[in-house]
């Protein structure tokens, strides 16, 4: 085994303590990837609660992270893609059959057999858990490691990772481009770079948010504008007016007001919560409108994003943070306090 | 007033009774319609076990119908599109505020102010309670009545106006033809109808059904075959395989194992049941699936469906009875026990 040190979760708290971790002896498809930067994702905050709510998993390790950009420094003998010294990137999945139609077709995030997660998850092969990104070292199969292209810097590449593939695949899927209008709802660590994305995709972009001071923020990310989802008055004035909205709203909340907004034949894409969701079949029948939902990417698309970004000059805004203060930029996240998203300085843990 | 006779809900029963009815005087852009076939709709079911449930609206007149076809009486001074003496046909609504973003783009049913109802609705004009097309006349405004295609029979035809363009607008939306799979959950009325649409517009149609014995009559009606929604085995081997599933049942129900025939990116439209719908968000993420929903169409669409099933010679399969069988009609239906639509021929209301 190889040794790293790592964020982990520490008994029933909600606390990571710096750990001593090991790494599985490469494979002979593995890369071992220094990793310097790592997305702090609410993903990981669910990690998180969920373990302290007493999940039935206490015993299992939590290493969260699950976006993250480093350096190859080391390949497996079968390994030809990539070779020591190159920028790479990891997403939040790390595996998947390779055989079922989801997998055929290059959507190993839909895997059949269910991919491995990149944290949390269970190896294929070793039975063993993943532990994630919040860490010096990760082992990673060269099939689900991406190059970083060249331009694109490491640190705010990193929630490309997660965030980033979560909302360009619908966007793609649903065809955001010239001639379209895409609403992104809510302006966090997944709605500024819809909202970049559409924008460089050529839709005519807005922002909705129950945050009026975003207003500034929107269109500095390219948007036409700002919709206050609490003013009826603007809501009714955008009604049926996107061709796509991005939900990236990350609590639960009533989908109508937002389906009202969407236009005849178009797509509410929510993706920023699990869990059962209702909504009034005449939200959906007027408009013959479609609810839907996306998460992470698949292989082909993943790399064509970081291309996409490369081309189009496009990163996250981040606050970075040197690994040490992982605690406090988990506490800032769960207020909702980061304009977009922390990113995890790991070079601390040497 | 004009002077007509219908079949009205009697008092809190769920009985409709012989009942002499008024009809307002012909309005300038009116038509006066003999009606000679109404079909029977699971709506029907619904407003009548409304009244009996004591929804408020006891005081209400209800005459059901609303997809019908007769034969112009009289013209409004006004009209210029319909003589006497043509055969029409008449769906869901009969008005419409004509000036919203919906009814300017062609979707009337979706009108912003709501739709008039062709009965249990409130005209636009004079607050009247709409009566349906269980009667011998119906007086409409000319914009809400279609020229009936030569060579569709009027009986089997009356059933296209709301179980017809009810599937036929999903199924045009979302595109299916040549080179798409769809499949149809529930075959009956509306079932029955989107079968034979998606096989002429060129899709690889299947049924899905819980009775197995409804196989013959699938192929009978161009379906490939009949995906037996109790068997496990069946369901597995149909999952992520269609663009579209029609979803016609008309009981309230699960919708994921629906969700899990729909392809990556392809749509479920949700269509024989009003109220909330609820949806576990993994069964739309897992594929990027769709959930949408539709009901009713409008002119544009309504027009061109008719055309269409005189082209392709499609009318529904019906069970015609005369309109005093109106209640035994209603019982079976209850009971689902009709392949596939009962009509009331009205002409025993002479």
């Amino acid at each position: 085994m190889r040794s790293t040190v790592g964020w982990q979760l520490e008994g029933p708290s909600s606390t990571l303590r710096r750990t001593p971790l090991e790494r599985r002896d490469l494979r002979p498809d593995d890369l071992a990837v220094r990793v310097d930067y790592c997305g702090v994702c609410h993903s990981d905050l669910h990690a998180i609660s969920a373990r302290g709510d007493g999940d039935g998993d206490g015993g299992r390790p939590l290493v969260p992270g699950h976006e993250f950009t480093g350096v190859v420094t080391e390949t497996g003998p079968a390994v030809t893609g990539f070779t020591v010294g190159d920028r790479v990137a990891v997403g939040n999945i790390v595996d998947s059959c390779g055989e079922c139609a989801m997998c055929r077709a290059g959507q190993e995030n839909f895997c059949h057999a269910f991919p491995t997660l990149t944290y949390d998850g269970v190896d294929r092969h070793d039975g063993s858990v993943t532990l994630g990104g919040y860490s010096r070292e990760y082992v990673v199969r060269d099939r689900f490691a991406y190059h970083l292209p060249a331009g694109l810097d490491p640190a705010a590449a990193a929630p490309l990772l997660c965030a980033g593939i979560t909302v360009w695949e619908p966007l793609r899927a649903l065809g955001a481009g010239p001639g379209t209008r895409v609403a992104v709802a809510g302006l966090g660590g997944l709605g500024h770079l819809a909202v970049r994305f559409a924008v460089a995709l050529g839709a005519e972009t807005w922002v909705v948010s129950r945050s009026p001071d975003k207003a500034d923020d929107a269109r500095r990310l390219g948007a036409r504008g700002l919709v206050v989802a609490t003013d009826p008055e603007q809501l009714a004035a955008a009604r049926d007016r996107f061709d796509v909205v991005i939900d990236t709203i990350s609590a639960p909340h009533d989908l109508g007001p937002y389906l009202r907004l969407v236009a005849v034949d178009g797509t509410l894409s929510h993706l920023g919560h699990l869990g059962p969701v209702t909504v009034e079949t005449m939200d959906l029948l007027v408009g013959r409108k479609r609810l839907s939902s996306a998460g992470s990417g698949g292989r082909p698309a993943t790399a064509a994003m970081l291309d996409f970004c490369a081309e189009h000059g496009i990163t996250a805004d981040i606050e970075p943070l040197p690994s040490a203060r992982v605690n406090e930029a988990l506490d800032r996240l769960r207020r909702n306090d980061v304009r977009y998203r922390f990113v995890l300085d790991l070079s601390d843990l040497d």
